[in-house]
């Protein structure tokens, strides 16, 4: 009876063919070459336009595409197809995306059988939680490990798992939504899902900032100063700045981020038992100063010593995620084709 | 691009050879020969005698053994080897009891090893939820399903999960706790884990009775009457039974039941996003009066289409569960081996 756990480095791939990757994103579209040693031989991004319609949109990313191929030239050589990242709802087997919330208007995109006409390449589609679990797993922060957990900490929350060494796509092919369990029973209502008390209603970077204002008006009521009450929007970074100060507003609000996330944390390492969990999205840039508590809420109340003791690091993809992320999901599914 | 939804029948496995299946519980021992089809062949349970030490519940655990591979006689043929499920914390690649709350005095019990010097025969240990859920896949309500999500709702509660038609053990191989997510947050002490507010420390049986008690004295202290105000421990059961008549306090305690399990459920699924959701374990003697009303919860409640829809259905297992589950995980790994 022997076991072998650790997958080892993901198979020497200098030279294999690499993909094309796109990730389409609410804001901002991205496209690079990525070979499959992770290298990536060119890289482009623009905004998505949503407002255009989803026409105008894939145009722009259909050629952002063209654009990093002909970047990367001969160099990248010959491409096993093209991989796609985008939120879902989505079907990652016949390739259409359903209707994503961040994408108004796009309702039933066969965005696998586009990308295939324009490339001549065949293309494959994942939730883009899905496909940054599978990125941080193949090129980032989880090299070498056999199951870890992606949580992406932006405006909303989303992520994937890599179990055992495979990239897990749930029942439908939406990954798991590691962002909607709960962590305040009866709290604030999720924009996303509507249920009350999920993590993403707490530790997301549109709920932050939103606690945030809620604060500050609460401190003005009752004619407590803080540093936050002042003109134009506030974001979690400006409440972490704030918290870093000694603002006993910011204090708070960022305290009861740090909770939510420990606790929601908590949970997933339980359920799963990952060696690691790796943190992207735009609220990690806080780096130590949100994950050093978080470790530390995790280490004392997880179940079992494996669960108090999985890692938890920020994501090595950096702005470039999505793209390596879609690059992940194209090489592990073409390959397999 | 193709992909299989349906794993199909788990192969067809007349007259392939069986496992011994062993349980270990902490009331209880069982054990049976399981032909790969499901057909027990043999069965045979006794008390576990936790009191004596393991070395002699060990000795009664291998004497079932040798009692039903009797009974099974040249019927069952030839056989794989020996199955074995327990509580964690265990190592399933090492075989090793580590030390199992429930199993007081049993540290570092180096099981397989022993089984198979007792049987001349190659034997592995699994969790009994990561077993249950293994058992309910190959042989009960989840035959054909690719992904399944299994709780056994009882003293504790505890489960596992089969996703993309694969036994999931976890990092280090304890599968997941979905007993262990937190449903009320800053809520009941777990007695497992210690932390506050976990789905076991509202829906296991132990907590059905424990607050049962607490809604009886308080409802004395406010000269509430209610048929749970009688001498004699009260069970799960009884507040079923007295729910059922409409008794007020009885209903606020099943109530808080049905409610907190739709709330772990919930979080569960939109993690899992599985196609079936199947609940053991004595809590779930109450049937569909129990899972009516979390079905709808989690319908209401759930993130995609996928995670609503998601079949709740009661365990097939029966009284046999854990030696099912034993058989299944013995089938699984020594198939393999």
């Amino acid at each position: 009876m022997t076991h072998d756990h650790n997958a080892g480095p993901q198979g020497d791939t200098s030279g294999a063919p690499g993909v094309l990757a796109l990730d389409i994103g609410g804001t901002k579209l991205a496209a690079g070459v990525v070979g499959a040693d992770g290298r990536m031989w060119s890289f482009a991004s623009c905004p998505t336009g949503v407002e255009d319609g989803p026409e105008a949109a894939l145009r722009r990313l259909f050629e952002l595409g063209e654009k990093v191929l002909a970047d990367a030239g001969a160099a990248a050589g010959q491409l096993l197809g093209v991989g796609i990242g985008c939120g879902g709802p989505l079907d990652p087997y016949t390739g259409v995306l359903i209707g994503p919330p961040h994408l108004t208007g796009w309702t039933d995109i066969p965005v696998t059988d586009l990308a295939g006409q324009r490339y001549g390449l065949p293309a494959v589609l994942d939730n883009d939680g899905t496909a940054g679990a599978a990125g941080e797993w193949r090129f980032g922060a989880g090299r070498g490990c056999r199951t870890l957990l992606y949580l992406t900490v932006s405006t909303g929350i989303g992520g994937g798992v890599v179990l055992d060494g495979r990239t897990y796509r749930g029942g439908a092919g939406n990954g798991g939504e590691p962002g909607h369990i709960t962590v305040r029973s009866g709290g604030r209502r999720c924009r996303s899902c509507g249920r009350q008390g999920c993590l993403e209603a707490y530790a997301s970077g549109t709920s932050i900032a939103e606690r945030a204002v809620e604060a500050v008006a609460a401190a003005r009521a009752r004619g407590t100063a803080t540093v936050l009450d002042r003109p134009g929007p506030l974001t979690a970074e400006d409440v972490d700045a704030a918290a870093q100060q000694g603002d006993p507003v910011a204090t708070q609000v960022w305290t009861e981020t740090v909770d939510t996330l420990g606790s929601g944390l908590t949970s997933l390492v339980n359920v799963f038992e990952p060696e690691l969990v790796v943190l992207g999205g735009g609220v990690t840039r806080s780096g130590d100063r949100l994950l050093e508590p978080v470790r530390r809420l995790v280490a004392a109340q997880a179940m079992g010593p494996a669960a108090r003791t999985a890692r938890i690091v920020v994501a090595s993809g950096g702005d470039a995620a999505g793209v390596l992320g879609a690059a992940a999901i194209g090489l592990e599914r073409l390959a397999d084709a």
